[in-house]
Order: C-alpha cells, then structure tokens, then sequence
C-alpha cells in the first residue's frame, strides 16, 4: 500500500522541478500503427510513454473511459499501466479519472475499485449528489479524493457557474466541501481556460491542490495559471494529454512524448525558479 | 441492436402492467453463500433473479461500482448478466447505472461501452459538466440517456435544491436539457423521497420517462410518486433493488425475490387500473 501521498507528492514537485501530469488518455486509433501487432497494444504505448516521460513527471492521469470502452480488455490494459508506475516509480502520483459520483455504498464500491483493487492514490469524483456521495471516497486514509469544481468545457457555462445564493455553484462546492469529513483528503479540478476564475478558487481553498487540464491542446496558459494558481506548496498538477502522448505518431513515439514532457517541465521549472528562488 | 426501445418499453409497462425496475447491486457479501460455490457466484444469482422477476419487470439496472469494485472479473459478471437479459428477455429495458459525467471525446467512450460493447438500452449520467457532456450519449439513435436531476439522497439537498436565478439546480438541468441536441432521447432519475417536488417536475418535463429509486428501502411510497408522477404513457420506473434481490439469504432467495416482485408489480397494476381504466 501506498502511503503518505501528499508529502511524496511535494517533495517529488521540488526535486524534479516539475508539476507535470500526463494524462493517459489513450485512443487506439491514435497510437502507432505498428503497435498493434503488440498483444497489448494499449499497454506497450503506455509503457513507452512512461518510460519516456518519467524523469519530468510527477503525475500520471488514466482516464478510465478510455479503458472501460473495451471490457475486460481495457482493464486489464489499465491494471498493467498502474501496476507498472507503481512498481517502478513509486513515488508518482496516480489519478484514476474517472468522475464518478454516487452514494453511500455505491461510492464506496468505487472507491474500492480505484484505491484498493487497482490501487490508485486518487480519483476524480463529481459534486452533483453532494456529500455523502463523496465522503465515502475521503473516508479512505491516504488517498487523494479529486472534486470537479470549475471544468474547462464550454458546458461549464450551464450549471457550474449559475449564480446560487450569490456566488457561483463552483465556488459553493469549494466552500462546502472544505466542510466535508477528512476535507484534507480534497483536490480539485480547475479548468486551465477560466485563468480569471483562479485567485477567487485560491482565496478559497488556499491549501489544496488543484488538478488543472486544458493547458496545451484546451488553451490554457501556463504561466497565467501559475500567477493565480501556486501557493507554497507550488499546489498545482497541471495535465497535458494529447500534446505530449501524441507528439508523433511514428516510430519515434515515446522519445517525441519524452522531449515533449521535458519541454513543459523546463517551462515549470522555469517559473519555479522565480516563485522559489531558494530552489 | 436492440431498437425502438421507446415504445417496447410502452408496451411492456402495459402489457405487464408494471414498472417496476430491479437493481442489480449485487454485494457478494449479501448473496446467499452457497452461491459462493459457483464459478461467477454474481452471475449465478444474477440469473436466478432475473429468471424469477421477469414476469413482473419491465426494466432491469446493473449498478456498475458492484461490478467494477471486481475489476475484469467484475465486468465479466456484468456482460454475462446484460447479455443473458438481451438474449431471453430481448423487450426488457436495460439500465447502466454508470452515473457518468465527462466531456466530448470521453463521454462518447463510455457511451460506446455500455451503448456498444454492453449492448444497454439506457445508461444514467451527472449534469455537471452541461451539455458537451451529455450530448455525445444523446447522440446514439434508439438509446435513453438518463440524467440525474433530483437524487433521493440527503446529498441531493447540498447543490441540487440551490436556488439558481429564481429556481432550484435541479430545475434548471430539466429546462436546458430539454433544449438540447437530440433531446427526446432523455430520461430523468428523480427520487421518490421528495414526492412534492414531482408535480413541478412533471410540469418541466411532461413527456419524459423518469426512473425513480428508492421506493421501498429508502423510504418512498409508491401511490405519491404515481399521484405526481404518472403521465399519459405511464411514464415512470420504479427501481426496487434491496427490497426484491435481498428478500431471502437463504435457498429460496430467488422464489422469494420473486414474490416480492409480484407483489410490486400487483400494486403497479392496482394503480394503472384506476388510472387507466380501460386496461
């Protein structure tokens, strides 16, 4: 069992100089054609892709749909990815992203499911049900339980920031969550594209962490996140998908995605310099 | 391919003369222990329920986290019940309580999982994210997708009641939804336990099918909701999980469950009757 995530997750951000997070949202249509003589071919891109993207990551994200959409296959594709981060790189953090949200016992057959079965430090959850759809998922010690507050699709315009009793939804489910049992356990996902929306959610949540995707292939600017966004902890995992797993689609796949990640993590460590000059 | 689900459906609830949904949430550590000797003890007692419910049901739910906590096993047990259910029972209407919720490319992968690979009629999905990410399951022609409104959880009261420009959350999710692209593929998941707000709902949406948990467990009565709820083609499903699958632990769980069923669908058929007299 993996434990005390949040401290190896710090500690990894400051001696790599990165708040990388790649996301492994793996499409078969999109991966190398002479992959798929492989006999898992999902798993051989993920692996190449680890084992080209490691030394500038400290996250990596599966999202899980893309499993799922091939049964046991896919799942079986997914264990063997989080098996092998695990084993040869303990200390990354791993997010299942799988948004789901239901209550009691249901939440915690999921949970179940994410932390214990494949053993995933954290899961994105969705706030609709409220809290006793999600305090199943923070009743788990050591775990990271990821909240959606402000997404970065255009249909976060219908609901998310519908003015209740004055402020926004997103900022209500910030606010009453932080209420929630093991609050501590709470990160949140942050869409990249509403950079205005930042110093609001980190007057908020001053201290968690925020997931934040959609820099890169969404929009979203880095530095611009950053100025809003760091805290001292840095206390930001921004994700990059499509831009660094997709950077070539030929033989050279895995070292394109390696110079990819590595570019975005000389753009943080970069910034970091300035915000933490100590570093 | 299952098709024309929409009025196979009319007809069974007619033809039945019942409503009545049965959830699959199958806990292993509830079903009866000598099932435990079987090869797929959730399937073996997934059969036998499905075998002596099916006179009197008209839809049956799977709730994924029961079957994902398993991992591929888990899915495993989940293809062999939907297609055991599509195989004898081709005209009942089958639901993947998956609570789903994410954006464009995504949501069309899990809509592919349980649309497709699974081969549902039906699959429930969240509203945070707004309508780029529901539309991409309401894009499958001769599919339901089923989205949350009002949940009957205490949960449902921390965002769904908020007032939002005059009317609460869940309110607002009727109305826009109904706006959007391929809209008469919808159905609502409204609560039984706030029978008060059903008329208001069936003011919004007058036309739509609502799947209505927590009758009986979770304290709902039946004759409110059907007060409220009922509309021209009936237009409601009432989920029983508990109170039907965990009638008995011993033997006789399935002749019990059965039972159980029968007396539902015999208080189904009172009601129609009244309401529907020419039936």
């Amino acid at each position: 069992m993996k434990n005390f995530y949040l401290e190896t997750l710090k500690q990894e951000i400051f001696s790599k100089k990165s708040f990388l997070c790649v996301g492994l949202d793996v499409d078969i249509s999109k991966i190398p054609p002479f992959l798929l003589k492989e006999e898992d071919p999902i798993f051989a891109f993920n692996k190449a892709i680890i084992d080209a993207t490691h030394p500038y990551t400290i996250a990596y994200k599966p999202n899980i749909a893309f499993y799922e959409a091939y049964g046991e296959r896919g799942w079986q594709s997914l264990r063997k990815t989080i098996d092998y981060i695990n084993e040869q790189h303990p200390r990354i953090f791993t997010i299942a992203d799988a948004k789901r949200g239901d209550i009691g016992n249901t939440a915690t057959m999921y949970a179940k499911a994410f932390f214990e079965d494949l053993q995933f430090d954290s899961v994105t959850v969705a706030p609709y049900m409220g809290q006793d759809s999600v305090e199943p998922f923070l009743a788990f010690k050591d775990k990271a339980t990821i909240l959606l507050a402000l997404t970065s699709n255009k249909g976060a315009f219908d609901f998310q920031t519908l003015s209740t009793e004055g402020v926004p939804l997103y900022q209500q489910v910030l606010t009453r969550s932080q209420q929630w049992h093991n609050a501590q356990n709470l990160m949140y996902v942050v869409g990249a594209t509403k950079t205005e929306y930042l110093a609001e959610i980190r007057r908020i949540v001053p201290d968690a962490f925020l997931l934040v995707p959609g820099v890169g292939a969404q929009g979203g600017d880095l530095a611009q996140v950053c100025k809003y966004g760091l805290n001292e902890s840095v206390g930001l995992i921004i994700n990059a998908s499509r831009a660094v797993i997709y950077a070539s689609q030929g033989e050279d796949f895995a070292s394109k995605a390696g110079e990819a990640a590595h570019a975005l993590q000389q753009e943080m460590a970069a910034i970091l310099h300035t915000q933490f000059p100590t570093l």
